[in-house]
């Protein structure tokens, strides 16, 4: 099993995806490949929906082992930036799967009780429970990005978060949290696309906010900022990849098999029964 | 707008299912029914995979009016006796939304600290914010039904909760919760069947628990329990409905359309721009 496990990790798409240790630079990732998949847009959109029945039986095996006392989970993170997609592949690739066995949360900016708290304070507040995937659309790391590029806190404060995420994330391996990281890479040009788009139909002015143009003047800091925390914040438990995400249905496709990879990975088998199979038989039988 | 909302609300199968005031014969309710469709179980499973743009169109127009300030959302309570597929509604007929906007829970035994707070003190805990469709498998019901029917506490004390129900479900009324309760009715010959199901299938032990054949042998009480419960808190603004649920991909596609006749009622409307549109269009362009 031990091998299997092994062999499984340095074969798939997460390793594939997954960033190498040592210095980070995006420009040396094209938002337009499509990694380990060689089709067209149509059949990627195949693909996609071809995962459901083998996401959704590995699903459930995770969820039946937490019900039996298991405390394995599976934490999915999202980041990116604006319309790179962290709610499609919510959507898209979360949704194939049995919503009971969700826990999704959406990081906002925190309110001042959160502040109090310490950053990481709401980020426990949400870790899945045992049997659940767990998925942040947007996450702690958003204290090491925004915090930083709009000078939210003083430098110190932010420049030891770093130490911090790292002690937090191991503290989830012991947990039996797997978590998985995912930075959904967008080009500004497909920025400034997909903005256009919402402003061009009335249907998606509601996920327009004018300040994500004062955000957009800011790439450049906030690409140094995703560089240093995927550099500083990239362990073997807590792994990033980065998604090429210009390509919707690649994003989708790609982020689900990490996912579906993560959860082969964990291998959990249906629990055995914890009663007399045979004498429960014959009490159904004569009820 | 009036008129087509009540228009709406004589015609759907929300008003076909829909338990009639005064008292309740469960008796008089066939579990095989499949009302309001005439088709195949092919036909009614590919009737279902059909309403998955219609009913995620308009669960993203709810989701988009609470993002913007709306304070409606919806609130779909599951009861039913042990394998009548309160979680099989969940997975086919809920997993076909965006799993951004659900918030499902899944109620247990109320913990000592739960019971302390008050049998409603876990439900309001649960209840969905603005915008979302909250799910609940299992509810507030479950203290008048196993709480009554297993002596858990004094008669007079569940005897005072179909009132404290129905006030409760009047403030959500109020707090603009539309809440749609579905008692899913099967025969106990059907619940031998899929407990026997469940015992011939390994993969399906985790489901099954000794305890189940218990509650089994006080399915008169049970009966009688529900249609106390669904005589006494059926109000208009909170309305039982009797979902026939032998055939399970009836029971799937029946919740499905009662909450797509629901949202179609509420009628949400996309959110107008709170911003200059061509002023935002002209500061893209430029970025």
């Amino acid at each position: 099993m031990a091998s299997k496990k092994n062999e499984k990790k340095s074969e798939g798409l997460s390793s594939a995806l997954r960033v190498k240790a040592g210095p980070v630079d995006l420009s040396s990732f094209d938002p337009r490949a499509t990694t380990g998949f060689s089709g067209t847009k149509e059949e990627g959109r195949e693909a996609l929906a071809a995962l459901a029945p083998e996401v959704s039986d590995w699903q459930e095996r995770l969820f039946a082992e937490g019900r039996k006392g298991g405390e394995r989970s599976v934490l999915l993170v999202l980041q990116g930036m604006d319309t790179s997609g962290k709610g499609g592949v919510i959507r898209h690739g979360a949704g194939l799967m049995d919503p009971q066995g969700l826990r999704i949360t959406s990081f906002k900016a925190p309110t001042p009780a959160e502040k109090r708290r310490g950053f990481l304070w709401r980020i426990r507040q949400a870790l899945p429970a045992p049997g659940q995937i767990g998925i942040f659309d947007r996450s702690h790391y958003e204290d090491v990005l925004i915090a930083r590029v709009r000078n939210l806190v003083a430098a110190p404060v932010w420049n030891r978060r770093y130490d911090a995420i790292n002690e937090f994330e191991t503290e989830l391996a012991g947990a039996g949290i797997t978590v998985v990281k995912c930075f959904l890479h967008i080009s500004p040009e497909m920025q400034k696309e997909r903005l256009q788009a919402r402003l061009d139909d009335p249907t998606k002015h509601w996920k327009y906010n004018p300040g994500d143009v004062d955000e957009r003047q800011l790439w450049p800091a906030y690409t140094e900022a995703y560089e240093a925390a995927i550099e500083k914040c990239n362990a073997d438990h807590a792994p990033w990849h980065v998604i090429p995400s210009d390509r919707k249905w690649y994003r989708n496709w790609a982020v689900t098999t990490l996912l579906l990879e993560t959860l082969q990975d964990l291998n959990p088998e249906w629990p055995k029964a914890d009663f007399d199979v045979a004498l429960e038989k014959s009490r159904v039988a004569e009820s």
